[in-house]
């Protein structure tokens, strides 16, 4: 049984022992969705995050763990139109870790996001391990009543979308892998960090950019990932998206969950797809392929989400200087995700990041 | 530095970046309480639990394991005086756990103990460690605005009281540390495992208690606590306790906890101590010393709380068929427990259970 299997069938056992109708959306989604009585629905997410498996404890500083753990939750929040408000994080360590610095500059890199979003640390869990480094990141959040996006709101017609640009998360791992490292451990954030995406910081891009800047960015994409928070606001409260997820496991395993979700097909075009243009800049001398990348890498941290077309003209522009790419159009051929690369059309399976597989 | 000074530097930093008024209370207590308009206050509280220091592997049936994950939350849900909806649940395993019977087991624990409290299964997160199993356990519950019972509120002269008997966990650990184990995996739930501390259940001890039904309670009483979730609710929403706390570390250490909270001091009186029969019956022969377990122990899950001298008379004799006992009384001399045996006197210090000691 792989891990989507057992969280199907796990879904079912809790859906069929829910014990109040207040739950809106339970497993399955980016999020939970809570009712409050208060005009409110409350959004919790929680991410697990182990040594080895989610992060390389040798080639991650700390701070951009601490930065990492809070963002994919935050991520999540955003995913499902939330604006997020309050963590709890639970940690264990080794004793050496604990008797090291570690704690110190994890939970500085976890504050300085933090703070950047408004975001408290409400509460958590210190333990020992004796196996290495362990996070849970629970984030809560909310959204006007109602206004939730969940991924099984995609409708035929609906146009596809993305955040950013993709690719530069799964390119920074391989070069992580290679042996590379960040400058400093103490780099500013959301300089360097979103170079790549931001607008804002086109003006680094004017001049021609070094293989060492190229480099330095998509590692930082890969260690300090930047959560869509103000997209997911802007979508969420102004009920612009019809379904959303975030890219975590990779595009073409996300879309096929919303889609699957959604009971809907899609087609997208590999032209219109975001290339990050750092991984372009390095392919061909270090064998990235740019649009596989963008395809399966995962860990991006951009928002996937569909529009209906009567709504594409109030999608604004840009936010937070990010802005967005329209990649496809969602189809009445339920399960069938497709992509159009000049007259050639495919499957697009998922082959993305899963856990467990069968 | 000790985990206790970590979490109370980590508390400073916390607070000092508070985003918002809506944080009633945040880290230092068994959950952290937020502020709803609806005339509710929201409880979140986490439990990270891992391999080899929350719990044995090869001796803690799967199904067990999935009780006690989500008896640890629950009882903190309790100890802030909430009623527990909600639980979100993290789980980590290696690839064989996953391959095995482990994660079906676990869920039928999990949900058997969640559908007797009328809690629902709203979220999580699923991976692969490299490491074994790693759990954490997310509850959220709810309380009338302002009702939610601080670890702080203990005032000169309030009676000290707890729930059940204490010292059958701890004695149940080091029975499984022997090696002996439970009868069945699937022994039915709140008959033995509640047997040593609920009054419903006082018929089996009517006739002469056997060593091995004294063996099996106990080591129920460690795999399977019993959260107090109704006393909780009780003198939350009747306004009976002024601090309350549950008993995960152990009296000794929880007791300081609370008074530290408080700033105020505690003499409890060793007789009072509600001794858990089983401990008593096989002590000597196994060499526990009932009231050091019972002092020192941990995990029993009972709750410790104060209450007002005119509140006294309000409280009930039992909850849920569970009693309660009053074994101190809350003095003004901050910072000093002291345990009163006959004639002597002498301080409590913390000896519970502590993850990083200096």
């Amino acid at each position: 049984m792989n891990e989507f299997d057992f969280i199907a069938r796990l879904r079912g056992q809790a859906q069929s022992r829910r014990h109040s109708t207040r739950l809106i959306t339970g497993i399955g989604d980016d999020g939970c969705v809570i009712s409050e009585s208060s005009g409110c629905d409350l959004i919790v997410t929680t991410d697990l995050l182990t040594e080895n498996v989610d992060f390389l404890r040798g080639v991650t500083p700390a701070r951009s763990l601490g930065h990492k753990a809070l963002a994919v939750s935050l991520s999540d929040i955003a995913a499902m139109g939330g604006r997020p408000f309050w963590s709890l994080l639970s940690i264990g360590m080794l004793r050496d870790q604990w008797n090291s610095n570690f704690k110190d500059e994890f939970f500085e890199g976890f504050f300085e996001l933090a703070d950047h979003f408004g975001v408290t640390l409400a509460g958590g869990d210190v333990s020992e391990t004796t196996v290495g480094i362990v996070i849970d990141s629970i984030v809560l959040g909310e959204v006007t009543a109602g206004r939730a996006i969940k991924r099984s709101g995609a409708r035929p017609g609906d146009q596809i979308y993305v955040t950013g640009n993709l690719g530069g998360a799964a390119a920074g791992l391989k070069l992580l892998e290679l042996g590379l490292s960040v400058r400093s451990p103490t780099v500013r954030e959301g300089s360097d960090a979103g170079a790549g995406n931001d607008a804002s910081a086109s003006p680094d891009q004017a001049g021609p950019r070094s293989d060492g800047d190229a480099i330095q960015a998509l590692l930082l994409r890969q260690l300090r990932p930047q959560p869509r928070v103000g997209w997911g606001m802007v979508l969420g409260e102004r009920q612009l998206a019809s379904a959303m997820i975030d890219l975590s496991d990779g595009l073409s395993s996300d879309l096929n969950h919303l889609c699957r979700e959604s009971n809907v097909g899609a087609v997208i075009d590999a032209a219109a797809i975001p290339l990050d243009e750092d991984v372009r800049h390095l392919c061909g001398r270090r064998a990235l392929d740019p649009l596989a990348l963008a395809l399966h890498g995962g860990e991006d941290f951009e928002l996937l989400f569909t529009v209906d077309r009567d709504n594409v003209s109030r999608l604004p522009r840009a936010v937070d200087g990010v802005s967005i790419s329209r990649i496809g159009e969602v189809s009445d051929d339920s399960g069938a995700v497709r992509i159009r690369e000049k007259n050639r059309e495919w499957d697009l399976g998922p082959e993305g990041f899963e856990h467990f597989r069968e």
